[in-house]
């Protein structure tokens, strides 16, 4: 049987999948995708988006995450993904379940994908661009160079840790960005010669950069946004 | 006229590639890769291993860059695919500059994008998959998950280093691992209980993995080499 995998499909862009991603898409029998409800009730799947030139509709089997960070109702929506993951590869099927950005970087999804192993259910994990990697491509940036050290955060940010992190040579990601916007915003405002990168909505056709200070603080910033912060 | 494309190519998997660097690659009139030549003589190219099926030798211009550390070395080198890339982009040429990996991650290839652009010569970049990535997904592995930050360092890790990040919750991948093997074995020797996965030649038919220390300590790390340390 056919273990389940989890198909990271990058950021937004569907030309960003693998060729691997592709094949994998075109041989499954069932793909399952997250989506989420908009304030206006209206469902929307990023995922669905970046594979529907690959994936027909009957194949797919659409899951919706609440909106709000809720564990708990978040939690429920993974249990039942993993049981019809079960019982799907019970039945032979071979599954795919899709996932945006890469895998293995701060995807909650994990969590199925261990439980899975647990229940001795084979898995296999498909790398994909993570958001940052096209965000310093879309913008034409060398991410680190040389003896630079690269961190990611996860929309924790405070001015006190970015300021660490960037006098010891560290460049500084920060991903779920609106989660932190205040700190980040104030720390550019106190350090005015920072150069920073931000990104909205990577890789798709709403994708938005500036690296302009005034720009950037004058904005509200998005659930899908993230900035890049140099050393001095 | 075409801009000057810098081609991700990911860790070494032809499948890795994107959709996008496929059709970059089968448009291009010109793909400039780069080789070294072993202590045998032999000139070897992973880049062109990785394009090979996509891409006839006709096309290809090879680049010998030196093994050794040699800065000046190597910088000669990359004047003269700048030049080469100045003097083909005016004769209307489709160029593309492969380069393993991620074009953003350590990738000193980046210095010549930069003279491009200075030389009003228009560039693009390609996102591709880092080995980091490569590496987690080939090993089933989360990178980072909800509060954890990621850290990569570029072979220069000592054990202090080592010790004040993974105390303060950073997941740290250690790049260029053979330009500080004494170091990880030492912080590995000095706390047994550490989870680290260590990877050779992610991606390619020798890839290895293993995260048992006794294997890990007894290993002559080679050039292609990462690992993956987790917080306690």
């Amino acid at each position: 049987m056919t273990p389940v995998t989890f198909l990271s499909l990058g950021p937004g862009d569907p030309e960003l999948l693998t060729i691997k991603a592709l094949k994998t898409l075109k041989d499954a029998d069932v793909v399952m995708v997250p989506a989420t409800r908009s304030n206006e009730g209206v469902m929307k799947s990023r995922a669905t988006d970046i594979i529907s030139e690959w994936c027909d509709d009957n194949r797919l089997m659409v899951y919706e995450l609440p909106m709000l960070k809720d564990r708990q109702a978040v939690s429920l929506v993974y249990d039942r993904i993993f049981a019809d993951c079960v019982r799907l590869y019970h039945e032979g099927c071979r599954i795919v379940v899709a996932v945006e950005g890469d895998v293995s970087i701060y995807a909650s999804i994990h969590y199925v994908m261990e439980r899975l192993e647990e229940a001795s259910i084979p898995v296999v994990q498909s790398a994909g661009i993570p958001s940052f990697i096209a965000a310093a491509a879309s913008a034409g940036l060398s991410l680190v160079s040389q003896q630079q050290r690269l961190t990611i955060l996860p929309g924790d940010a405070d001015a006190e840790m970015l300021h660490q992190l960037l006098s010891s040579n560290h460049v500084v990601v920060v991903m779920k960005l609106s989660q932190c916007q205040e700190a980040v915003k104030e720390f550019l405002r106190r350090n005015p010669q920072t150069v920073c990168h931000y990104f909205e909505n990577v890789g798709t056709p709403e994708a938005y950069h500036t690296s302009l200070s005034d720009e950037i603080l004058s904005r509200q910033f998005p659930y899908f946004s993230l900035c890049i912060i140099y050393p001095a």
